[in-house]
């Protein structure tokens, strides 16, 4: 029964978030269905990052068994081949020893969010950037950025229905820079608490456009309390693009 | 009666190409009726690269007349409104001299060509690039490039239905680089043939997998036979990225 790792991309527009629902289409789903076709047995996929609804991946990582002792290039390629017409890709897939696990072997994760920052609205970029109309500094962004590193308690920035046992995450990194129209924030941790990442996002927008200091963003990091977070940044500006591992 | 320039940015995707049709849906139709709903009048917008079905802009350039003196940010912000939902978005207005012509006055266009060269396809990128599973040397296609630079008849390169009275064009630039899973196609010049990039892309391409030499490119063009270059390459790939005025 051997055990495979594979890196996967989506568009998550058209899902409900990565995790198998009743009702709606999920990205877990349409791999599992996908997968099972060619495999020709029922099967569960584990993912390093449970995306929410209208959140992208360039690089999920999951990990499955498979019965038979398929070809990495075959996983790849026939689940690519099943998944069609689906907005979701396998980009590579390994064989990794039965201890992996893609969710908890994880020692980091990275995310990317992406704010469209001009009076125009997107139309390439629709679906994939927050439209932010008024001017933001980018340069405050990541000055306030900068103080929300480290180990803290992130419940300023933890969804109501966030199952973490701990509200206490380490963040490494909290990037901002401007690219052209764009401000770009790339966030990096063992793992995050559910909305953290687009939580702290609307915060920094706050700061960016002068309605909250660098200090004050500190202030709501150090208040544990959601009712001083900023907006939460959509969805469509999230972007999972990496998960590292031993 | 004031002339404006306007930078449009449009995703292809769903348009039947810039030019208005009798049957389907083009990009300029869509500005057109946009602006003529704030502006009270018919209006005609005439563009600097009439773009076919599927090709995206970044930076359109377009020019029009308005009966009424209208702020640049009231022309711009009241077109978007109006455009809504099309993908197609108003990025800056502006009061030119009466003598601008966007197609006349225009130097130099900048097109972007998107392949993206790896065995998945593209869940992200889709509608966006064209996919080409096979290894491709970005070296060898830029050296191939570097040999249709300068002033040649193109007709290697020309679609039959090309209205131009010349073949003869003078080619500025035609970088290939590899960025991650993509080859990107950076080419330049006053103006182009009607399939001049995607023709020569799809040429560049066969010497990117070790089909065609450099030397083989230059035979092509030398040919002036339509015969002898590469499948066109989609136009999904291509988007203009920039028009240069004096």
């Amino acid at each position: 029964m051997p055990r495979y790792k594979l890196v996967v991309e989506y568009d998550g527009t058209a899902f409900a978030g990565w995790q198998r629902q009743a009702a709606d289409r999920s990205v877990q789903q349409a791999l599992e269905e996908a997968i099972a076709r060619f495999a020709n047995a029922p099967v569960r996929v584990h993912c390093a990052g449970r995306t929410d609804a209208g959140v992208h991946a360039t690089h999920q990582v999951v990990h499955l068994d498979l019965a038979r002792d398929w070809r990495t290039d075959t996983v790849r390629d026939a689940a690519n081949a099943h998944l069609r017409p689906e907005p979701v890709a396998v980009v590579s897939a390994a064989v990794v020893e039965p201890g992996f696990d893609a969710r908890h072997s994880a020692l980091k994760r990275h995310y990317r969010y992406r704010i469209l920052n001009r009076r125009s609205p997107p139309a390439l970029a629709r679906g994939r950037v927050w439209h932010v109309p008024w001017a933001l500094d980018a340069g405050l962004m990541h000055d306030a950025a900068q103080r929300l590193l480290g180990r803290h308690d992130f419940s300023a920035f933890r969804a109501a229905e966030c199952q973490a046992n701990s509200p206490v995450r380490t963040l490494d990194r909290l990037d901002v820079a401007r690219d052209g129209d764009e401000v770009v924030v790339l966030a990096a941790a063992r793992s995050f608490l559910h909305h953290q990442v687009r939580g702290m996002v609307g915060t920094l927008m706050l700061a960016g456009g002068g309605r909250l200091t660098p200090e004050g963003v500190r202030a709501v990091l150090d208040s544990r309390d959601r009712g001083r977070c900023g907006p939460l940044a959509p969805a469509a500006g999230l972007t999972l693009v990496g998960v590292d591992y031993p």
